[in-house]
C-alpha cells in the first residue's frame, strides 16, 4: 500500500471545480478515482481554457491522477455499467443540482442496495432542502450571496471579486473530510451512508468571526479596505517603494511592532493602549504607521521585520509566488507528462505525508481514455 | 458510537485560528479533542474580541465541542502528563513553527517512541524545509505573499484583503484531510505517521488556474475587478436599484443568458462569438450588459433570471445571510450554552451525515476547565 488511500476507489460523476477539485485530492492520496463522463464533450470544464495543443490546463489540473470511462446514463447498459462499477466502489461522488442522480435512477436508495457500504457523497450550491434546494451555483454567485464578496474591498463600501475560488475549494475540502471520516466509522460500523454539503453552507462555515459578530451582537460586517475586523494593526501599508502587510493578534504582538519600529511611544499613547483603542482611532494610527515605514525600503523593512519575529509579508504576484524558493523546496510545482499535451506543469500537494507521500503517478486523463480498461476488469 | 469520530481521541496544542478551526471540526465530527493550554492567559485567541461577560466568542466558535487541560509544557510533570495522554491518543495535532515542539522534547521522533501508532500532524506558515521554515505567519501575511490578495481588487491594480480567513480554513481543512487520510491507512497498516501542511502550500493549491496560468505560460494574474480570469461574463453587474453576480462557464450558458435577457442578438455579435472574444472585448460588453441590466430592479431580474437556470446571485451582507431560510434550514446558526457567557449562537456544521449527524454537544471550555477529569482518567 503505497499511498494512503491506495485500497480506496471512488466513482466519480463530478463536473467543473468544486467535485473535481475535491477527488482531485483524494486521487493523490493515492485513491483509485474512476471520472464518469459523459459521451461526447465530458466534463464542461474541458472546455475552459487555457489550453495546449487543444487540452484543457484547467480541467488537466483538477484532474490528475484519475482514469475517465464514458458512460451514457439515460441508456440502459450505462446504467447497468455505473451499477457495476458502484458495487465495486467504496465512494460514490456527485455535484448535481438536487433531485439530478434520483431522476437518473441512481439515487442514494438506488444505490446503497447495490452497495449498503457505499458512502455517497453529494455536494450542490444550497443543499438537498430550502428554498433555495434547486438552484445551481458558481464559486462567485456563492461569494456574493453568502456575504463573502461584501466584506472584500475598499473600504468605501466598494466590493470586489475574491481572487482565489476560496468558496468552491472549501467546500470541495469539507467534501472530502466528510467521506473520509465516513470511512473511518465505517471501519467499526460497516455501514456506508449519504453525506451531503453546500457551496453555500461552506461560505458560512469560514466566515467565521464576521458571522459571530452578527449573531451575537447585531454587527453587519462592512468592507474594512486593507485591514481586519478584529486586530489592529493585521492591514496593508507602503514602504518606500512597496506595499507589505504586516499582522499583530496580540499586545504583545502590537509592542514588538512598536519596538521594532523604534517608535515605543506609540505604546504609551492612549489612543493606541489596547485593540479596541486602536481600532476606535485607527484613522490617526493608519496614517502615522505609513508615515514610518514610508521612510525605508520594503526589503529593507522585511528584513527588519523579519528578524524581530514581526509577522509581515510582501504582496506578491505570481511569477513572484512561482519563482520563490520556498515554494520550490515544498515541491509546489510538478510536472505531469500529458499524452497530448506533452510535459505540462500542475500545482503540487499541500499535504505532506511522512511515511505515504503523494506524487503525480498519472496524467489527467483523455475523454474515456480508460473506458475499456475499466469495463474490462468488471 | 452516536458520531462519525466518536473513537478518536485527539491531543490538541493548536492556537489562535487556524489549528482551532481545524480541530473544531473534527470535534464537530465527535472526536474528544483535548485541548493543551498553557498556565495563565492560555490559547492567545482567548483574547480576541467579541466578548460576552468577558468571554472571547471568537474563541467560542472555533473551540466548541472541546475539553480544556491546562499543561505546563515546561515542567516534567506537565511534560509527562503530556507523554500520558499521547499515550493513549489517534492524533496530535500543533501549529508551532518548526522546530518549537522538539524543543520542547515533544517533537515527532520523541511521541512515536511512547505511541507508534500516533499521527502527528503539524501546520506551520511554511512548512519544515526550505528558507521561510523558521517565519510566522497569519492568514492575511500569507494571502499577500502567495499572490491571493495581489488577485483581489479592483481591476485597476489595487488590491485588497480577502475578508474571510480563506488561506487558514483552506490549509485547516486540508490538515484534517490528511490526518483522517492517515487515520484511514493506519486501519490497515497499523502504522503511524507524520503529516505536514503548511498556509502558503495550502494557498498555492487553491490558486488553482492562476497558478496554473502562470506555469504553463508565464501569464501573471491581475486583479480583474469584479470578473474572472477565465470565464465571461463570471462577474458583478448593475440593475437599476443594486448590484448581481452573474456567472456563465459555457458556450451554452452564455446563449442562455442573452436569451433571458431577449437580447439574442449578442449571440450573433462577432465580437462576442467565443469566451476568448468575450474576454477581448470585455470592455465593450460589459457596459453593454450593464445597460440591459440597469433597465429592471435587482428582485426582477434575480426572478427572472433563476426562472431561466441562469446562475446568479445577490451581494448580501451578513444580516441578510444570517436571516436568509435557507441558512435557517440548513442549521447553519445553532445555539451553544456557555457557562459564563450564557446562550450564544455559533456557526453550525457544513457537513451532513445521514446515519452520524453531527451536533454541539459540550460548549467552548473556560481554560482548563477539564484538567482534573482528564488527569485523574489517565
Amino acid at each position: 500500500m503505497p499511498y494512503a488511500l491506495s485500497k480506496f476507489r471512488i466513482i466519480d460523476l463530478t463536473h467543473m471545480l468544486t467535485g473535481p477539485f475535491a477527488t482531485k485530492m483524494l486521487a493523490d492520496f493515492g485513491a483509485d478515482v474512476i471520472k464518469v463522463e459523459r459521451p461526447g464533450t465530458g466534463d464542461d470544464s474541458r472546455a475552459v481554457g487555457p489550453f495546449v495543443n487543444g487540452e484543457s490546463m484547467y480541467f488537466a489540473e483538477q484532474n490528475r491522477n484519475k482514469r475517465s470511462i464514458i458512460l451514457d446514463l439515460k441508456t440502459k447498459e450505462g446504467k447497468e455499467n455505473l451499477l457495476m462499477l458502484v458495487s465495486k466502489a467504496d465512494v460514490f461522488v456527485e455535484n448535481f443540482r438536487p433531485g439530478v442522480t434520483e431522476k437518473l435512477g441512481l439515487g442514494y436508495e438506488t444505490l446503497k442496495k447495490t452497495n449498503p457500504s457505499l458512502i455517497y457523497a453529494s455536494c450542490t450550491g444550497f443543499g438537498p432542502e430550502g428554498p433555495m434546494a434547486g438552484q445551481p451555483a458558481y464559486d462567485a454567485t456563492i461569494q456574493a450571496i453568502s456575504g463573502a464578496m461584501g466584506i472584500t474591498g475598499k473600504a468605501n463600501g466598494a466590493y470586489s471579486i475574491i481572487g482565489i475560488p476560496a468558496i468552491s475549494a472549501s467546500a470541495a475540502l469539507m467534501l472530502n473530510m466528510g467521506i473520509l471520516a465516513a470511512l473511518l466509522e465505517r471501519e467499526r460500523s460497516g455501514r456506508g451512508q449519504k453525506i451531503s454539503v453546500s457551496m453555500y453552507d461552506s461560505a458560512a462555515a469560514v466566515l467565521e468571526n464576521s458571522m459571530v459578530r452578527y449573531f451575537n451582537f447585531g454587527i453587519v460586517a462592512k468592507p474594512l479596505g486593507n485591514s481586519n475586523a478584529a486586530a489592529f494593526p493585521f492591514s496593508s501599508f507602503h514602504a518606500a517603494d512597496a506595499d507589505l502587510v504586516i499582522a499583530t493578534t496580540s499586545e504583545a504582538s502590537w509592542v514588538k511592532l512598536c519596538e521594532t519600529l523604534e517608535h515605543t511611544e506609540l505604546t504609551e499613547d492612549p489612543r493606541f493602549l489596547t485593540t479596541e483603542k486602536r481600532a476606535e482611532n485607527w484613522g490617526e494610527l493608519e496614517p502615522l504607521l505609513n508615515s514610518i515605514l514610508g521612510k525605508k525600503k520594503l526589503a529593507e523593512w522585511i528584513k527588519i521585520l523579519r528578524e524581530n519575529n514581526v509577522v509581515c509579508g510582501t504582496i506578491n504576484t505570481m511569477k513572484q509566488l512561482a519563482d520563490d524558493p520556498q515554494v520550490q523546496d515544498r515541491q509546489m510545482v510538478s510536472d505531469m507528462e500529458h499524452p497530448v499535451a506533452g510535459k505540462v506543469k500542475v500545482i503540487g500537494m499541500p499535504v505532506k505525508f511522512s511515511r505515504t507521500p503523494c506524487e503525480i503517478y498519472r496524467s489527467a486523463p483523455l475523454s474515456g481514455e480508460h473506458t475499456e480498461e475499466i469495463l474490462s476488469s468488471l
